[in-house]
């Protein structure tokens, strides 16, 4: 099944296939709040991210996704139909910020630009993209910004 | 159950009850194998983080979880047992990183400092604190490093 996916799909991109200004574009994810409350129950069991009627007096004003939540759904559109890079998906860290919640009903997608490029000094073999990705809603509205360094593979020298 | 644990909590802390220094602990998370899987099948589906032979000719150099399972099981270790802040622990964003892999069979602890404390101008009922925390197995090694900018209230004035 994999094999038969990985044929049919994209070349996958080197460093020296990237441009900055270079823009991704992700599938959907559709949230709900069953998601909403496994996750939360898992990993952030806070009252304004497992039950609505409390959320309403909290600053969320209402059941929101944990943001991690929001981070972890980002990652599978990127894996799935975001990002298309050799060797996949690495990241060495990054600045993350949530201007506004998610919640019950919104659909994710999302978009990205790569931002710098930098091969590695002393690895020729591979180098650093810093990619700017938005996670936003079926209503355009920003829920994410992940500004993220990711390690990629360079091809190889003639 | 849940007002039974609160009513046996230490207090919970405002803006205004924390200092710059200040230093929290969490109690311990082990992760195994099942966990890493699970949380990367339903995020994160890369090779390195779904299957040990093939993360062994990546980067990874053997199975991984996946950076938003360490950011997750750090948000868990944070609540219960880490940031003991009224009202909960609200992230706006911050800057994460991951020195090294999580492994299987890691016990993660999370370590946290508060780094500023910046009350609002134009809300006086809260502000902001800048919490660093460190994730660390039980070789103390860091897994990642948290730079969170957290909102907090504020007690009322008297």
């Amino acid at each position: 099944m994999v094999k038969l996916k990985e044929q049919g799909a994209a070349p996958r991109l080197f460093l020296d296939d990237l441009h900055v200004g270079q823009f991704f574009a992700s599938g959907t994810h559709p949230l709900d709040e069953a998601q909403i409350l496994a996750f939360a129950q898992a990993f952030d069991p806070q009252p304004f991210h497992l039950d609505d009627a409390a959320a309403r007096t909290t600053l969320f004003g209402g059941l929101a996704a944990s943001g991690w939540h929001t981070a972890a759904v980002t990652m599978r559109l990127q894996v799935e139909s975001g990002l298309p890079f050799e060797g996949g998906i690495i990241g060495a860290g990054g600045e993350i910020s949530w201007p506004r919640p998610t919640r019950p009903g919104d659909i994710l997608r999302v978009e990205s630009e790569v931002l710098e490029i930098t091969p590695s000094r002393s690895r020729p073999d591979r180098g650093m993209a810093v990619v700017r990705s938005e996670t936003k809603n079926q209503r355009d509205e920003v829920l994410q910004v992940l500004v993220a360094k990711l390690v990629l593979p360079r091809r190889a020298a003639d």
